[in-house]
């Protein structure tokens, strides 16, 4: 990633937390684990401004001038995610405030909000220090802004949020004619007569509010959080080398992230804690699951960082109880992130720390300080990651795509009906996919989405499209016209860009795509939230809602119908002839029995079936660049699984050949590689 | 209800929702649906007060312009249950604030609280300016007064409602004195000495609060909205003509609806949503359990409206997911509505909004505006019901009544032993009741209600008397005198009007009349709630506490003996020979057994047996006037039922004679009539 | 206790609650009951001043005046928990905040703080006045402060508990840079560069907060529990005469109350209510359970009394409905806490309070002022315990301690991953040794804690010593050199006196007193919280969390060794021998079946197994004086239970001889003295 073919190693440091004694023993001790680069300061403001406007460098500096004597390299943060407690205390209109108006104290990180003038000017401050003081340090090869933006809070209600939410919304509108209409404030009478009686959303029962104003509120969060980011990154860019790179560390609600690389970073990297699949009872394929996170941040940046790889239990003193990784889940995990896409691996952190609210976030060292079996591990991962060459920069392989749209995402996340159904989708198609070793990729709506980013998918899934744009309907249009395979969930297509309700007949603006309209339809309850269909001759579950749908156009075809219920014998899923493709609709949520249907219709079987048959617990990935694919088959379980090879591959690990059936053992990992 | 002999019919409308070219095609197709009335305004106060002071009716003009030309009429509301934002961020103390002190602001409704002095100057302005245009419209045939009183909340705890309620107990109480005296306040060191220092409840854990100042409270809360409900309806008395109608809509909790009648409406309005029924998991009858909420509507009025019968899917954005009605379902409710005494049936609401929190909360139509089967299903319904002569004004049939009381209800909300018993009983009374065909009706004490009213039943199911007022014993004694059966549940009597416990042998005041004491009782724990006792030779299940009674007097038998625990043998229900009647005392909460075996002790059995034999699902309802009875048969399931006609009827349906065993398709109903 | 050698008998009464007629027939039932002390006044700062600085001892004078006459003695209470609401409406400085901004407002109890500078004022003021006018008077036996210190809440976070705690964290640390080290404040950037930036914890989610803070303020909370008590007893002691006796009613969370004794009292009382262990559904020993908080009680004062004794019902108007005690139990409970060390028992109360929160918190007699059996009861209670002479003063027999830690305690209250494996262990190990019999005493840690106070018990358990005190490995250390057998839960030894974790390997300190090193471990997670191990040939459960021990030492040997999860064949539980004695480290929380083989493995069995045999659902306890040993066996089932007396000994109840096997009915009580 860092310029060399190979995957780059890491690991999160804090000098500040220990004696400087121990500084050069454990950069010594990194080296001979593999370690390249340490990522640090994030946490740091006062350490280098203990007072205001009193600038002292010397502690890094001194921590720096021996990291320049070891051959290892410095990820350098800003950091403003934790202000000091003389910033907090005597301008207390920094801080974060919640909905109820709770105010964020000192104590815990991410105290702020992000459109405090005052602290707008501390972040330029120190981050101008830090990049004039820094900016050309010969360690330094990238620069991390502050530390999981929109992590603890992601929602802002401090005055300075509800300020420059009302010039959000005046250049948004310009009048309040504009802005009633687009809000539709004549129900329930909140038409707005003068900018100042325009807030955020603030307290009223069951934090009801306007919805178009709250979408509009989760927009301007986004920008705020964007703002704030290029605030620092310019002055970042400025300061430093042009072979340097910014970046920032997530994954966090209420972002566009494809903007914010697009304006301000040159990559996303994600923190990455597999246990806490593990920890969630409702989570079939626990720490599998991370593949899906990984997949989301791969339709970021299709070449990412780890900033944070898991390295051992995780804990707060307060909150969050972990298991230790059992032997080999390290490296099963590392694998996992570098299968799907990641070309840089952090771990977090070299050493437990001794106090604070994360004595329990373990590191790879424990509190004592000596070596231990994760060292061996993340030492023996580093080496069998090192023997595989180019792997770097080579491409995650689907012929499938899930289309995520932010618009909808953040909509939905206020729309109980809506709510719902995208996220139970998105785990079905999820765990359908990953059992049946179908991989894919999200691919995230934004202007810049062309259908070139499309025409290389096979099928692609939108699950639960409730607002509509033009530009995308244009693009799918064009996708399926062209051959493709589209795919869409229940309650698609009603609502408008503001979340409103056009009159026109469902699916809006797509009745002619799929053929169909919907003049009825039903909510399941809770505790009955299924119905049978017939698809073909099988029987599936339309689950959550039920779209009855109507077909209008001869191309449409009628693949499921409701058997239950009144609306028994009506379209289920339907599939329409649009162009040279196929446009199905999917009357209710997605689960395993009508995606399993639909891949079946279309002919999808496991990608690489013809190259490796593996089992049900085990995941493949293939990356891929010009020369050669690397084939990654990773065990999840514990037991030993049976894997076989149909083609003749090179196993990476001592580069000899290898094919037929072959064991691996449990939490253990295969890389092949094949040469095309 | 409206000076005519058949029921009337109506819908809520938003002419301020939709585009003005749309308001002729919407009233016409009303008309052709056989909607006679709409109900309009009530959350439209921008539109005639945009800016303060500033009025205009230019937009209802043109809109009530246009209704004059159709054959529609009008009910017109009082827009005071959402202020415009100008006003309630102008004056913020006009707010509705929390127990916690959260403040509602501008975006929900009900957002003001009852006792500003300036939102009781505001509210008179645009009351009286309405009634000033509006007051002698020949379109508008009656008013609605707010909307929905005490929905979202019914608690109140602004700067102004504190200094109100120190007024009313000054007013109450006249010296702190007899404050103190009333409300105990020497436990806990209460003891006021000035009047500064009396709020309504203030923040302490678990809410806790002096329970006697709690029940003044309370009184204080309906006080307040029917002193805000009163200030409107005498505006409006004084502007319009006598022939024109004054209600509100109901039912929500803190209030005395009876008084409010008596005070300021001609009629109570009930808002109709069964589908509420569906969604809640504890409730076994469903949809059927809205039988029980109309018969609290017709113990306030005898003959009553629905202002929002339910016509589609519900759901706001943020909460409620309502499955769509199934075919059948919305006439099956109306005609239960109608059943129970409703005379006037207007839907909610005509069109789906386009936009805000009730985008789902469907109307007739749907966003699309394109005819429909709920349209079809509500013009037939209309139809159907048309075809009932003189169905108007005539009575509920029923042998037995509940008695409520409202003290008794504010009481036993804030107590935990007293109020799972009511909750408890209330619901198993109504589900036997339901169940075996006896329909009965609320009677709700009040200084008006006299022994004629109680008189016309056979039995008085008495849940839970636990304040005990001296004019409720007389009139329940003299009751029992005249030869009626009195059914008292557990924990009745050991309360005064403040809910404060004299040193008396309980049940207090009553010990006479129930031939009983009360030595010694236990709560049941929530993990083992019910106790068996032997009913002359049926076993029975006494439910949630248990009073162990001891006859005194030598005219009270014992019914029941317990059978279980250290009081195995005691009394559990006696009945005592008081005059010419019966007074049962029943030791534990009503459930279905002991219900079961009191209504056989006194011989009753289903209502109108004679006439029909019904299954379980099937409820029957009887109106009655001078000349005929109209008997209803409601499935409530979805599988035909038999029906079987002991006498001969005529079917309203066809006007054709009908007997013997007949079928009832799914969610139909059979309206019989019958000559006197 | 009372300077007798027999149990004292004493009852709660409220003169302020009652018309005075009453008060002299109160007092003469009371003593024909066998009540011979009353305590009174604890809620009764308005009857002494009602006004601010108006005095006026009239109606207490009166009362006493009374009492003087009978043959009753009185605890007089410092009314602080209770201020006037002049009090707390003129200054409302005093009152309790909660963490999250609440103030606790009048109406309630414990609304003040107890470090608001007026609040101690007005509290020295009010008990001085009382103990001028009642230091002398004859009645007066002994003193009460406040009722129930830290009942309600027990965080405070008023302006003035902010300042006093600066205060505290000053006087502790004389500069910040010693409090930044004190607190790790290097983590997350927590660095205070001033004093007036330093708080007790304040809003963060999740109530996150630096942790070492956190430990500083419960012991904060603590100091001010203290320095309040001790203000009002070296008022108390200076006006008293030497003999009356100062104590205070608990048991509540956060208070050393070890050095409450120590500093202000004679000893503690305890408020004793068994039905809330009827009422806890996951608490299987049920009121029986009450015999472990009886244990904490006699940890402070090996002879305590019981300040409030359980007399009826229990429950507020708003919260908490405890079902009646079955005939015996009244009496079982008094003999429980008399078994256990309770030389004082005053029932609560005398008669059922007739307004206020409590109406259902019930006295001996009820509402209607009868005799009831409880009264029948309670006096046939106080005549069986006054057969029993020389039993005042006799001490507890037990050879098994628990040791129990404040700064532990305190510690794990805000560590999710010890504060499960505390409370689970606490219960088994109750459990476990009450089931077979086998009494044991608390002993709290403290610096006047002796190796002779830890010597006469043949086994400790310590469940998870996090925290490591060099004074108490030195204690544990020197009692297992001396033959001590010592048993120590998981998680031991890796925290300082801060809660910080040093560099060091675990058990840190104890690595040679326990032979071991642990190098690995694992929380287990909710949903599977329990691994298998071998111990010697026996399957046992390692609950909670598992530590993975390298045994270090020749000395130690292997007692069980994991046999499930990647850890299997390691060892789980081991002993070491170290001097005389032995010290056991068991790798999980403790359970049932671990406890139960390592007290099989040191030959421990029912301590009095050669006096009696009894079954499981009997408990024995056993006090003992110089001359006799009184032997308690407390039936909690309701059926008869066979009791096996292998020796001889004198029946109190009849002063008979009784051997051999007998039956003592439900709820009964057998107490057998022998002679030494």
């Amino acid at each position: 990633m860092f310029g060399t073919k190979k995957i780059d190693f890491g690991v999160c440091y804090y000098p500040e937390h220990w004696p400087k004694e121990l500084w050069e023993d454990d950069l010594d001790r990194m080296i001979l684990t593999g370690i390249e680069v340490i990522r640090i300061a994030e946490f740091a403001w006062s350490k280098f401004e203990l007072e205001e406007n009193i600038f002292d460098f010397t502690f890094f500096d001194e921590f720096l001038e021996l990291v320049s004597k070891k051959d290892i390299k410095v990820i350098f943060c800003t950091p403003t995610a934790t202000p000091p407690v003389w910033l907090t205390e005597r301008y207390p209109e920094v801080l974060a405030v919640e909905y109820d108006g709770s105010v964020h104290r000192h104590g815990m990180r991410r105290q702020y909000n992000y459109n405090s003038p005052i602290y707008l000017e501390k972040t330029k401050i120190i981050v101008e220090k830090l990049v004039e003081h820094y900016g050309h340090n010969k360690s330094i090869i990238g620069w991390q802004i502050d530390n999981e933006l929109n992590c603890v809070t992601n929602e802002f209600y401090a005055e300075a949020d509800h300020v420059e939410f009302r010039k959000f919304v005046k250049n948004k509108y310009q009048n309040l004619v504009k802005l009633n209409e687009a809000w539709g404030t004549n129900v329930w009478n909140q038409t707005y007569t003068d900018w100042e009686e325009v807030f955020l959303p603030r307290y009223a029962p069951r934090k009801t509010t306007n919805p178009h104003l709250k979408l509009d509120a989760t927009r301007f969060i986004s920008e705020s959080v964007l703002k704030f980011t290029s605030i620092q990154s310019e002055i970042i860019r400025k300061g430093v080398d042009k072979d340097i790179f910014v970046t920032t560390n997530g994954l966090f609600k209420n972002i566009d992230y494809n903007k914010m690389v697009q304006d301000s970073l040159d990559f996303i990297t994600y923190d990455n804690y597999p246990t806490f699949g593990l920890l969630d009872k409702s989570n079939k394929l626990k720490d599998r699951r991370w593949s899906h996170h990984l997949s989301k941040t791969r339709a970021i940046s299709s070449h990412f960082g780890i900033m944070e790889q898991q390295a051992g239990p995780g804990g707060w003193v307060n909150h969050h109880k972990a298991p230790t990784p059992k032997p080999g889940q390290l490296r099963l995990w590392t694998f996992q992130a570098i299968a799907h896409g990641a070309d840089f691996i952090s771990y977090f952190r070299w050493r437990t720390a001794p106090y604070g609210t994360e004595i329990y976030w373990y590191g790879i060292l424990g509190h004592d300080n000596k070596d231990n079996r994760r060292l061996l591990e993340v030492k023996k991962t580093i080496n069998d990651v090192k023997k595989i060459e180019n792997l770097n920069n080579s491409d995650y392989q689907s012929e499938i795509a899930i289309l995520h749209d932010y618009d909808n995402e953040w909509d939905s996340a206020y729309d109980v009906w809506t709510g719902p159904l995208v996220e139970n989708s998105e785990r079905a198609l999820f765990e359908t996919l990953q059992q049946n070793h179908i991989p894919f990729n999200y691919v995230n709506f934004s202007n810049t989405l062309s259908i070139n980013n499309l025409k290389k998918y096979k099928v692609i899934f939108v699950p639960h499209l409730t607002i509509v744009k033009n530009s995308m309907v244009k693009l799918l249009k064009r996708y399926t016209e062209e051959g493709g395979k589209l795919v869409i969930g229940a309650r698609s297509g009603y609502k408008d860009e503001n979340g409103k309700c056009p009159m026109l007949t469902m699916p809006i603006k797509m009745t002619d795509l799929f053929g169909i309209e919907i003049n009825d339809f039903t909510f399941l309850q809770d505790f009955d939230s299924s119905r049978q269909a017939s698809f073909l001759d099988k029987k599936i579950s339309m689950s959550d809602f039920n779209d009855i749908l109507t077909p209008i156009s001869s191309s449409c075809k009628t693949l499921a119908t409701y058997t239950e219920d009144y609306y028994a014998g009506e379209a289920a899923i339907t599939v329409n002839s649009y162009g040279k493709g196929q446009a199905i609709y999917c009357g209710s949520s997605f689960n395993q029995s009508n995606i399993s249907e639909i891949l079946t219709y279309f002919n999808i079987t496991a990608t690489f079936e013809k190259m490796i048959k593996l089992p049900n617990v085990c995941e493949i990935a293939v990356r891929e660049n010009e020369y050669e694919q690397y084939i990654f088959v990773l065990n999840y379980s514990g037991d030993p699984q049976k894997i076989q090879l149909i083609e003749e591959f090179v196993d990476t690990k001592n580069n000899k050949k290898i094919s037929g059936t072959i064991e691996l053992v449990g939490y253990d990992v295969l890389v092949l590689k094949k040469l095309k």
